[in-house]
């Protein structure tokens, strides 16, 4: 599936999902940022099901899409049974949730007014958000914005996008937590030299310094970490990059999630102490820079409660609650409405990938536990 | 000095360098490969001195041109004095030991016709050798050629460009042999994957097992290497190098170097291992590939003996034996006639870059030992 934001491929499902969310009995636009929202013809209290509907540059078919039909399918359900034709349930499908141009855009305009910043960022062509919106004349259309006296919270139904589901032989999670992401670029200057004639006993090797360091990191890491944190050194570079000179730059980035804010600053703690106690070694000169920084984003626990008991009654003892490890729009959304998350098994834990798939009893389950835990979340609102 | 091969600078320099050795009394050309050859107008047996009048994009002043000099001086006083003008010293400036296109291209040319792979090197914007001498119209010119029957050895100064004489406190090297170069590239191949959705324990990481690799080296090549061995893993390189994808694939090359080969074969052989312990953990897949090898040049033991007699003269106890650790002519040459070096100590060790220098009384020093040498090998060879 390639269809990254503001794409052909992507205008064109969003025109075909609004006709879509209009068939299912809601009042649907494409808005002025691109997201599709279908508003049901009902009074609030409302309640908004949803998820993204671009893509990675080379990504599956359900990262997005299927918490994006899912709603659909609830909120179209729901108005044509007579049991529950009264309730008010927003469809959504955000844009740019992967950040082809900034992460979580559509989401971010929802609730309030774009930053200079996020108009300024740019796709790998250099393109920015103002003149994707200008020329695919989204610009010229309504946005549609949070109406805090009508909409009471955010349902999102996704994929795991890892294998834990599938190998502990359960068939839903219930979202705890997304976890926060911190990175730390850790620098080793040393000193470039001739690979013939600097003697091993002279030589200020950086990368030597920067193995040592990602080498002892692993069990630092591990001794300060919980049974969900995740540490990645993606980015590694040696610098000037020659055969036969002595390297006199190295450049490494830690980043590390967790769900926990307190576990955290402890791996913050932990890589800094390994630099310093690199760096204090003497042979190279050793900086540590703060990258990102996303604070872990914790799901309402009410609506929690209404998705776990929706579980309990379809799948019995086959589901768990538990953590997001990759990032979603309730990290922008839940600072201005409760949310809450519920995943479905990925087969193999692949995301991010053609490959990506799940098993549709699976999807059929999450979507029915999706539209029970919308019921009794709008019947509980309704109680006088 | 930015003196790269057949760049303006040094053609300039080469026709310069071809009037001074007229006016030394040589009959001198830039030859069709751009090596300057200064002939003695004296019949054989002939000594050739010299060194290469190219340098690093961004070299120093001395690597290479102080032989040139040095060879000049010595072939034109040798000239002037009555009491040697009878000797055969021919004197050269070759072309491209640095491999601006290829590494010691005008020696080569000197013994052997360039191969059609000479002839393809390119530089660093893409122009070819061939391309080059028609440029130049250097294409046009003779070539000098080595003449068995009247040349019997070449002797070449040049700087250390390593620490060590400077640091013992000694003024001259004598240039045992040309270090053997290998490089073996390791390739780890783990699992790309999602960063944060993937558990540790699930991950196949190509960076932690370089890093584990890159780590483990050093003490494994210090328990096989010789006193003068040196290791470097300049290369670098993590796929796909993003913060948020655990890396699929990670690269290092591994150069080592000594005068021995049965040195370089062990350190071979320590490479190799561990990549294959690495790999026997079965985490992530490591592949050897052989890179470049370059095996010792022996410098001829009878011409070692004359310089190391005239250093005896000139700086008792202050002159050693020692391996030469960078390349040089010779290892092209000494295919074909005996040769040998001595070496000026390199203030700090610096070279192949422009803060590169050597103390002037230790150049002149050098040259009067070269100037000795060049006497009394060639009284020797004429000895009837």
């Amino acid at each position: 599936m390639v269809r990254t934001t503001f794409s052909e491929p992507d205008l064109r499902a969003r025109r075909w999902l609004r006709e879509r969310m209009e068939a299912g009995g809601l009042h649907a636009s494409v808005d002025g940022v691109g997201n599709v929202f279908g508003r049901s013809p009902n009074d609030g209290p409302a309640l908004i099901l949803g998820s993204h509907a671009d893509t990675q540059p080379n990504g599956g078919w359900l990262d997005g899409a299927m918490g994006v039909i899912c709603a659909l399918e609830v909120a179209r359900a729901a108005l044509e049974d007579p049991t529950t034709a009264d309730l008010a349930i927003d469809a959504v499908a955000w844009s740019d949730e992967e950040g082809t141009y900034t992460s979580c855009l559509g989401a971010s305009a929802f609730v309030a007014p774009l930053t200079e910043e996020q108009l300024a960022a740019t796709n790998a062509e250099g393109e920015t958000v103002a003149e994707a919106l200008d020329r695919t004349r989204l610009a010229g259309s309504e946005r549609v914005s949070f109406e805090p006296a009508r909409q009471i919270g955010y349902l999102e139904a996704h994929i795991e996008q890892g294998p834990y589901l599938e190998a502990s032989g359960l068939q839903l999670g219930v979202v705890t937590s997304i976890v926060g992401i911190r990175s730390l670029s850790v620098t080793f200057a040393g000193e470039q030299n001739h690979a013939g004639t600097t003697p091993m006993a002279d030589r200020k090797d950086a990368a030597v310094a920067m193995f040592e360091f990602g080498s002892r990191l692993q069990d630092r890491m591990r001794a300060v970490a919980s049974d969900v944190s995740v540490w990645t050194t993606g980015v590694v570079q040696v610098q000037p990059g020659a055969q036969s000179i002595v390297p006199g730059q190295a450049h490494v980035v830690v980043q590390f999630r967790d769900p926990d804010e307190e576990v955290l600053r402890r791996m913050d703690g932990a890589v800094r102490e390994l630099a310093a106690e690199i760096g204090a070694a003497g042979l190279v000169a050793v900086a540590v820079e703060e990258g990102e920084r996303i604070a872990p984003t914790v799901m309402d626990d009410e609506l929690q409660r209404h998705i776990a008991a929706a579980a309990d009654g379809r799948m019995p003892g086959r589901w768990i609650s538990m953590p997001s490890a990759a990032g979603h729009d309730p990290m922008v959304l839940s600072h201005h409405m409760p949310c809450a998350m519920l995943f479905v098994p990925s087969i193999g834990g692949i995301s991010h990938d053609f490959a990506e798939d799940s098993y549709e009893a699976d999807i059929v389950a999450g979507c029915q536990v999706l539209a029970d835990a919308t019921v009794s979340i709008l019947r509980q609102a309704m109680r006088p």
